[in-house]
Parts: structure tokens; sequence; C-alpha cells
């Protein structure tokens, strides 16, 4: 096998591409794969302000990496979540990347923040599984730094992978309200929240890792510690055997979606969001879910410290 | 833990019922299990004919036994496939079921039939995957047996992981005409078609087994030798390491598609079928899909069989 683009001899072979490339080839076929992406779903415009969220893994440096590439205004947002020697471990990644390239960086550490409150701290005090816990702290955090930061866009490194195995999961158990809103774009729906968009929506884990080593980006490479036997981890595991028996099933079981089931789930009717009573930012309810879930950790802490009646 | 009927020692634990039942309570269970699922699916009407499709195996088996135990008036249909000693072994052990029990079965072995073709000989001659060719060829004489002998239900036997698989494999493609029709009951969309009904349908593969086999039921244990490497049996591997780690996925993913999902894809326009200009029956083109494959295979054959051109 050549390299498809200049016949050399290949560094890479991309089973589900069937192709291999050199080293330079692979770099121009992954850009390229990532500006057709944000081209042809609109996900940014020339001139638009971009704030990345940054976690020090190999997906999320390696889209920063690729957005400068590509030309746009990019900062770095990188969210402490208090997950003890990980969090400090992926924040000097993410530092050390920034640093080298003198790129804008934002840091907030979560607990910082107005609660105080750390991933681990919340998923104990609210009996939650750890990453659903952080998903909502997360989402607020990324939702308050575009917004108040000014930015036009939110883009995330979510991967082939991680899109297929959420795919996988919501189809389980037909979960129609997160199959309408599993889009590579999601348009803001308040004045208050950014377009939210995956440039990575299209290429896989195993491209986005080769893609960091070969640039020489130093990413973390240990897993989040919470991540031991989360469900989603299995559906990759599930997702990758099927891959290797029949190479292409990721990419046709994303693309086939967006493409032949996605629109009749999106038709499911779409509420407007109000304002949160608590932070301002949008919320479903009266309270938005990340000022539901601290005032449940609150409730559970004042209830723990308060004496036993008598 | 306890028969959950009768709390007598169990010997069966089914995990996705977090259940155990002794040997008199697990025969309840399945029964009780198929008798709910043909009542709410509105699957046979007391005085109904049923013709049931019997492959030998053991969830076709205890189907049958299942129905006349229900006390359905269940003939059993037995198709020769001719796919070599699987079919001499499977047809042996159908036969020795009805014999045993006094049943009326019918035989059509599909070499003795007009064309004159078995699988084999229409999968190598058409070029397919010998269980597309299959799937083709059953559907038309399980639909010709069940108009030509006046019954008003067909049933087949399959079950749960074999809906889960099924459902999985059209869902990683998205095939939205497939989905459409994945339904536990096929109303007739012709006067030559009858009723397809699947009343296994929320049994799992596990509990056949075992209810085929303490109820001494004598079945052909070997796969076909065509389903090796079939991407069905990848499927069911998928879903089975799936359920292992969450037991009732299977039965959640099946139940919720139909509750949920299938709607949206059911809404798709049908076509009404039009008579099959080969054979008569009902057809979606000018011939129905097995008139031609059939044509295809004699096209092909009196090419190889003529002389080449001077």
């Amino acid at each position: 096998m050549r390299c498809r683009r200049c016949r050399q001899p290949p560094v890479i072979e991309l089973r589900r591409h069937n192709a291999a490339f050199c080293r330079d080839c692979f770099f121009h076929h992954v850009q390229e794969q990532v500006r057709r992406t944000v081209h042809d779903f609109r996900m940014i415009a020339p001139a638009e302000r971009v704030l990345v969220a940054v976690s020090g893994g190999k997906d999320s440096l390696a889209l920063w990496d690729l957005l400068l590439d590509l030309g746009y205004e990019a900062d770095g947002l990188y969210l402490g979540l208090g997950i003890g020697e990980y969090s400090d471990a992926s924040q000097e990644k993410v530092e050390r990347f920034a640093a080298g390239r003198a790129l804008p960086l934002r840091v907030v550490k979560l607990e910082a923040e107005g609660p105080g409150l750390g991933v681990p701290a919340v998923a104990a005090a609210s009996r939650r599984a750890p990453c659903a816990a952080c998903g909502t702290m997360k989402r607020h955090y990324f939702d308050a730094a575009a917004f108040t930061g000014g930015f036009d866009v939110l883009a995330t490194g979510h991967n082939l992978d991680d899109e297929a195995a959420r795919l996988l999961g919501n189809v389980l158990r037909w979960q129609k309200d997160h199959l309408a809103r599993q889009r590579p774009v999601l348009p803001p729906t308040h004045p208050k929240f950014v377009r939210k968009v995956k440039p990575l929506y299209l290429t896989s884990e195993y491209e986005t890792a080769v893609y960091a080593f070969m640039r020489g980006i130093d990413y973390i490479v240990d897993e989040c510690p919470n991540a031991a036997g989360a469900t989603q981890l299995l559906y990759k595991a599930a997702l990758d055997r099927l891959e290797v028996e029949s190479p292409g099933t990721k990419l046709a079981f994303v693309k086939e979606f967006l493409r032949t089931a996605q629109p009749a789930f999106a038709a499911v009717e779409q509420r407007e969001p109000q304002e949160c009573a608590g932070c301002g930012m949008p919320a479903y309810g009266a309270l938005c879910s990340f000022c539901s879930l601290v005032r449940e950790v609150e409730t559970r802490r004042a209830r723990t410290a308060s004496p036993l009646p008598a």
C-alpha cells in the first residue's frame, strides 16, 4: 500500500477510508475532513470568535490546533472539575499547550466559583453517577463562559466514536428527547446561549489520537478515573468490535442517523427556555438543571449538618 | 433465591426478570409470557387457524408446543431448503416431533417445487449471500403455503434475541423501510397474504432453549452451516455483552422501539402490492422478489450452458 495522495510509503492505514497516508498527507487528510465538516454543517463563519472547551485530552487539544490551522480565532476554556490528581495533571497539559503557542486560555475552577462545588462533592451529595453530575456542571460553565466572554461559537472535541457510542446508548433506550438534540450543530435557543459545534463529528478517535501524537501535542493519556465502568465505554467496546468486522460501521451509523432518522425525532415539539431564577442562564423550569443540582446538594448538606431532633 | 411463584427451590434464574423459578413455575412463566404477547398484540383470535413455520430448532418447536398448549389449532410447515445434511437432520427432528404428538405437518421441499431450486443453488447462481437468498425463498413458500392452505395466521419462532439483533442491524444503517415493517404483527396488505405473527417476540433465546430442553423437545442444536460469520451473529454477540452488564437491555431496546420510535417509521408511505406476473402472489413490481430471483438464476444458468460465440 502507498500513500493515497502522494504515493510515498505510508505511515498510517485507515481501514474505514480504505486508504493509507504518509505523515504530511495524513495531516492534510484530517485537516480537510475537519474543514469540510465545519463548512458543510455551517459550524463557524469566517469572522466568528470561537471558544474551544479543552480538557487536556487528545481530542480537544487536536481540535484547538486544527481550528487555529484553519484560520479561526479560537480561545481555550479549561474547566477545573476538582477530580484530584487527574484534574491537576490535565490542567498542566492544557496550560503547557497554550503557553507553548501563546494562545489565550481561560481557566475556570469549579471549586472557586459561586457555590464552590467540584464534581466529586456534587456527585456524592446528590447521589448521582459522577458522569451525570459532571455533565450538568460542565454544560453550565461552558454556556456561561461562552456568553459572558462574548463568543459566537462554543466548540467541543466530541469525535466520531463518542457520537456513535452516545447514539447507541440513546437508541438502546430510544430516548427521543436526546435523539432530537444529537446533532453536530446546535443553534442557540435563547439569547444567552451560543451555537454549539462538534467539528470532529466525522473524525474517528483513532484519527485524532494519531494526529495529536504526530503533531507533537502532549496530552493526558489517562481516562478520567470516574469513567471506569461507565456505560459509554461499554458502548464504545461493542461498536469497536462491529467496526473491526465491518469498517465504516460507526460512520454509517452516525451519518445515516443524521440524514434519515434525526429529522423525525427533531420534529418533536421543542420548548422555549425561560431564564433561570438562580443564575439567569436559560432554563426549562424555574431553575436550570445546574441550579437545581446545586440547591439539592446544599439542602442535603444543611440537613446533614443540622443537629438531630431531640 | 427461591421460586418467585411457589417459594420452592428454583432450577433457573432469569436476571432480566430478577427472578428464579422451579420447573413447573418456569413453564407457567413462559406460557403466560407468550399468552400475554399473543393477547396484547391481538395476534390470534380464538377460532383462527394457525400455520407455524418449524425449522427443527428450539424456538419454532417450542412455539408450536406453546400454541397447542394455549388451545390454538396449529399445523406445522417445514421447508426443506436443500442445505445438505443440515436440512435432512432438521426435517427428521420436525417429523419426529409431529409424529410423537400426532400433529398435522406440511413438508415443502424447495428442490421438488416449481423451479426446483434449493437455497445453495440459488445463492451460488445469483451470487447472493446464502442468508439473503434463503430469506427471499422462505418468505415466498411461507406466504404461498399459508394462503393455499386457507390459514388465518402464519406464526414464526423469532425470539427476543433475534428481534433485538435484527433491530440493531437495521438501526446501524438506519434502514427506514425495514424499521417500518419490524413489528410483532404484520397485518396482510393483500388478499393473498395472511397475518404474520411472532409470539416469542418478548421471550429470550435463553428462555426458549431452557423451555424446549425441559419440555423434552428434541431439537436440532447445530446452527445452519450458512450462518457462520453472518452479521446477525455479530449483532447478537454485541447485545449479549451489553445484556450481561445491564440485564434487560434487549427487552428495553425492542419494547421501547415499538412504543416510541416505530410509529415514526411506520408513518412512511406504504405502497399497495399488485399481483406477480410469475406466480400470482403479491408483488411490489411486475415480479415478486422470489420470481425475480428465480428468473435471475435461470438466465445466468442458460448463459453458462450456451456455447461460446465462435
